[in-house]
């Protein structure tokens, strides 16, 4: 269900409960922020002291307002909480702003209160950003509710963190950016991150949505709005924290929030398009080159600079980061020689060797050749450009007109084109950035736009989970010979075996198999760390011998005699799924054996997944290349590993008290893929 | 020999040929610069126009002026530049800096003017630095030819680009940093990069040595000055440009170098102890890095900050770089707890959930707790520390002396730490900077500043080739058994083997050896693709069968039959030599099978090296927990396979003749490494 935002964005009228005249308190930034649109909708101060404040007059309670409030901002104590909401609801709010915090607690008569609060608050048809939260902001409506210091402009802004949102603010005004809403969540009682992105997503001025977050709340809520704002062209960002276990540990201190693990997130983003990043600079970085409108078909770009340091410096960064810098063609190569001095390179990196000195013009004309240049994807100018205004002021109208070509250039060709400069701060940067050019102060980071461009960086393609209906599962009874069965009727091949509890099942089950076998002590849960595993079993008197070995250890129980695999002839990949908290069930693909620890090889996607999409998840592994017949090995029957990793995938989404499940390893051979060993953990067990 | 620099940065009489009044060429930027230290030194314009340029009087010549001028700085046409340093070196100079470009190229005599240039300023006694130069620049001695763009301060920078050496200096200016020497290299016709690092050493104000270089020239010297420099006290960071095809293709076109291989150049930082970066950004904060006394012991860090959102990022990012946040003694926590408000998180990531508002002196409380803890090795201050005295000036002075005692605590405890701060221009920032506390405007480059120091990153322990004489070593003539043979006689052990001609030698061969066999065809570099091996060879008559088919293929030849080894009882490892135009041999060992593409897991270091030092390398590698035994099984002889690469090393750093030489694979077993294949190149053949 969308909820209905306007109140809370685009009130008519606003009280601030808890306004004050002390201006270290919060509840007077707000109070001056409110004051400051006054001019666009009615604004009443509440204070229980009555009197004035900031030069408004303050009333003792929402009920003493000559007229009805559509938003209110509560900023009282904890404890006051519950009863001013009543009171705003009961004078016809339509949006409550909780900044209070501290009443997540039970009462004393063990009721949450902020529970039961947000159900007031939907039971009265309202909404409520917080508890525990630090304001909203929005630059068209001229509604500022504690963040004056965002500039207007095309990024909304959903945050959990205050500091965090202040650091994006000002990386954002260095790149010429603002912000066209910002909210600040808290701790998400009734409105959660999933109703403000879908909100985002139809809001006019908003060109990209970014978002920190701590909790994910209904994940699936949240990557299915943020599919829905990517797919109608509002790209959408994530910072989030806790992807480690010490960042876990300071999110669940922070907000007691229940952090997802950092493998689910990833396969969230990929799932809806969203676009992850690390660190607020990476966001703000992204950001900018997301509002460009460049978006290259391939990955190939040319450099050019003046000067051959900085074109050797971006060449090497372009290739680490996956991007190629092929030669120019010959005709490219004519072209560019009529615009540059004789000393100048016109491969790629192209160095005008001086010839920025000759007229600024160049760096426009060559500019437009390159992004016309059929050979090439995205280009990146590099260095100095931007600092011959800066340096020598009479040259700073040619280097304006020639920036202005630039971008013009880069507009009417329809190419990629990206900026580094030494001097970000300039107007020449800022003229390019006007013209819809991401201008960057370090190399590393113009490089990083240009991958995010080109698809190389995150989130690549999104993987999506089918849209079907699956009837709901039975899990199977505990017991490892119970998990193979479940698991060989969903349609995940297992090697052959018997079950078997004396030691003449045992050899009978052996030949019948056929030698080498392994024999496995079913019930414990990691059976080789228990010692309840044998391989390599060569002949009746070889198991004969294990079978007494581990019943006399062990004790006696339902043993499982296997046919041994020859895994030399194939690969191993582990597959398995978790239930995540907030994101549900998750598949996971991975590489096995004695690689898989050095090589952490791992791609995840939310379940269900098709058998197309499975195939492209395992593809998607670095190890990808040993499947398809690396070194004159004949390929793998990769569609037979995407078949079982679907069939997982689509058990753990049916079946909700699967907590974990694993395949591991899956053996891929040139005909087949088959699992050689399984563990189901079933929650509540 | 180390050459004496002291006539180029600290002359006693300056002369400028080529001086000019046009503000618009370099010729009036030199003469400008020079004359600003006209109360230093006595300085000379030389333009054969004569009359006055800046006020100063312009001689015609050298030989007019009334003084001997200990430097000359030539920029005159490239066609007179051999006349003027004859002449500067016949009126008594003992430095040129010749900015000068285009004398490269052969006269019409087929002479190479540079070289003869630079044999006449060497046999004179004196240096030159250049040709192709922008000039050089010493702070306390207020020499300015060129730069005066540059704030001093302790970095020395000796670059091969103009343009790259401006971006530095900007992001060395704003973080508060300078510049106590600049040289511009050129085209190191006399001076090279050894020898500015070697005179950059001695001198007192210089702390760091910043180096853009794209040819390393003489590689072993500029090793050997660098390890010098470093053991002495002063770091010396490496900016090096070509290491990829694109960018070497880059670096050719810029001048003409030969670039080394990327490698090569890896392990000379790794030989010399040298920080390798690859942007100006990374240049300018590891200089900030290792300016500051922090060196921690280990990699437990605790973060600190002003609300969660920074924490949980900040601990993100820290893991990421391979740092530990360890959760903090109970103790510590006890006294953090004294400085913060209750809601206030001290495990680590420690929280002040606003407590910063309520004094800030409990920034220099919390940060000198955790600088004294024991569980902790570093620090990390990250978020709004900074803004305080920005956003609400009455804060200013509280924060000022907040930044003070924080610094101080740095300083007395002897402890680690560095600041990120949304605010690293602040008032503030600079007051840590002075107190010698490295501050960053972005999360992540103030952890990679903890990693660095953490010996986390590059460059690590320095890997240092063996000081021996080595006897000089014939190569062996071409062929595969002659390699085999060389190899064996210097130590590397190769499975057996023997050389045959007929099939009936083949087939005494496989008898002899024990089946199974591997047929080689001997005479063929790359006998894989030339259908020139048969493995897995379990009879005579597979063996025969190969024989016939391979000589009725080929042609008759000798042939090796060797017995095959059970790769999978051990790790396949590649080692390997190189011959570096500009470092010499170069010793190289990776995981070889069929992973090794996949993980690119390869570890060099210049050439000889000893077998402790090979063992080092071996385990530098992803792979090398595979060699102690992960997943349950034994260690392998990871001594022997140290033994091999320490013999490749030998040979190839006493053979120079050999321009590559592969072991591939050696595999390593419980017991031993053995060689199963081996390929030599000789120069000139």
């Amino acid at each position: 269900m969308k909820r209905d935002l306007t109140p809370l964005f685009a009130p008519r009228s606003v009280a601030v409960v808890g306004a004050s005249a002390d201006p270290s308190k919060w509840g007077n930034v707000l109070a001056r922020g409110a004051l400051r649109g006054a001019h666009r909708r009615s604004v009443f101060l509440v204070n229980r002291a009555g009197g004035e404040i900031l030069g408004a007059p303050a009333y003792p309670s929402l009920e003493d307002l000559p007229e009805s409030p559509e938003l209110v901002v509560v900023s009282v104590p904890a404890a006051q909480v519950e009863h001013v909401v009543e009171e705003a609801l009961g004078v016809g709010a339509k949006a409550i702003v909780a900044v209070s915090a501290g009443f997540g607690e039970r009462d004393e008569k063990g009721r949450d209160v902020e529970v039961a609060v947000a159900e007031r608050v939907r039971v009265a048809g309202a909404v409520m950003l917080g508890p525990n939260c630090l304001g909203v902001f929005d630059a068209s409506e001229e509604l500022d509710l504690g963040w004056s210091a965002l500039p207007a402009g095309p990024i909304a802004l959903v945050s959990q963190s205050g500091n965090l949102a202040l650091e994006l603010a000002r990386l954002a005004v260095a790149a010429d950016l603002g912000f066209s809403r910002f909210a600040s969540l808290g701790n998400q009682a009734d409105l959660v991150a999933a109703d403000l992105v879908d909100s985002l997503a139809v809001h006019e001025p908003t060109r990209v949505i970014a978002l920190y977050l701590e909790d994910f709340r209904d994940g699936r809520a949240l990557v299915a709005a943020a599919a829905r704002a990517t797919v109608a062209g509002t790209p959408v960002l994530l910072l989030s924290g806790g992807g480690t276990s010490a960042g876990a540990r300071a999110a669940r201190s922070h907000t007691g929030a229940l952090v997802s693990n950092v493998r689910a997130v990833g396969a969230a983003c990929r799932a809806a398009g969203i676009v992850q990043v690390a660190t607020p600079k990476q966001l703000v970085d992204a950001a900018q080159a997301l509002l460009s409108p460049g978006r290259p078909k391939g990955r190939r770009v040319a450099v050019y600079a003046d000067g051959g340091g900085h074109g050797v410096v971006a060449s090497d960064v372009l290739a680490a980061a996956g991007l190629e810098l092929p030669r120019l063609s010959e005709s490219t190569e004519v072209a560019l020689r009529a615009h540059l001095p004789d000393t100048a390179s016109v491969i790629n990196p192209v160095d005008f060797a001086g010839g920025g000195e000759q007229g600024l013009a160049s760096y426009a004309d060559v500019g437009r050749l390159l992004l016309e240049a059929d050979e090439i994807d995205a280009v990146l100018l590099t260095g100095y450009f931007g600092g011959y205004g800066v340096d020598t002021p009479a040259l700073a109208d040619e280097e304006l007109a020639a920036a202005g070509s630039l971008a013009d250039a880069a507009a009417e060709t329809g190419g990629t084109l990206v900026v580094h400069t030494t001097y970000a701060a300039s107007p020449t940067a800022a003229a390019l950035r006007r013209g819809g050019v991401p201008v960057y102060g370090d190399v590393e980071s113009a490089v990083a736009a240009l991958a995010l461009l080109a698809g190389r960086a995150p989130a690549g393609e999104p993987l999506t989970p089918a849209d079907v209906d699956l009837p709901p599962l039975e899990p199977p009874a505990p017991g490892y010979a119970e998990a193979r069965a479940f698991l060989a009727d969903v349609g995940v091949p297992l090697t052959a075996s018997r079950s078997v509890t004396t030691r003449e099942e045992a050899l009978g089950a052996g030949s019948e198999l056929g030698y080498p076998v392994a024999l496995k002590a079913g019930e414990l849960l990691h059976k080789s760390e228990g010692g309840g595993v044998v391989l390599g079993l060569v002949d009746d008197d070889a198991l004969g011998t294990a079978f007494d070995e581990v019943t006399a250890r062990l004790g006696p129980q339902a043993l499982s005699v296997e046919r041994m695999a020859r895994v030399e002839e194939g690969v191993e990949l582990i597959v398995g799924a978790r239930r995540d908290p907030r994101f549900g069930a998750v598949v996971l693909v991975g590489l096995g054996g004695v690689y898989a620890e050095i090589l952490d090889d791992v791609a995840v996607a939310l379940a269900p997944i098709d058998e197309s999409t499975a195939e492209r998840l395992i593809r998607s592994l670095r190890a990808a290349p040993l499947l398809d017949g690396a070194r004159g090995r004949k390929p793998l029957d990769v569609a037979a590993a995407a078949h079982a990793v679907a069939a997982v995938s689509r058990m753990a989404a049916a079946c909700p008290r699967i907590l974990e499940l694993d395949v591991n390893p899956l053996l891929v051979t040139q005909h087949g893929a088959v699992g050689l060993d399984a563990r189901i953990v079933l929650t509540g067990v």
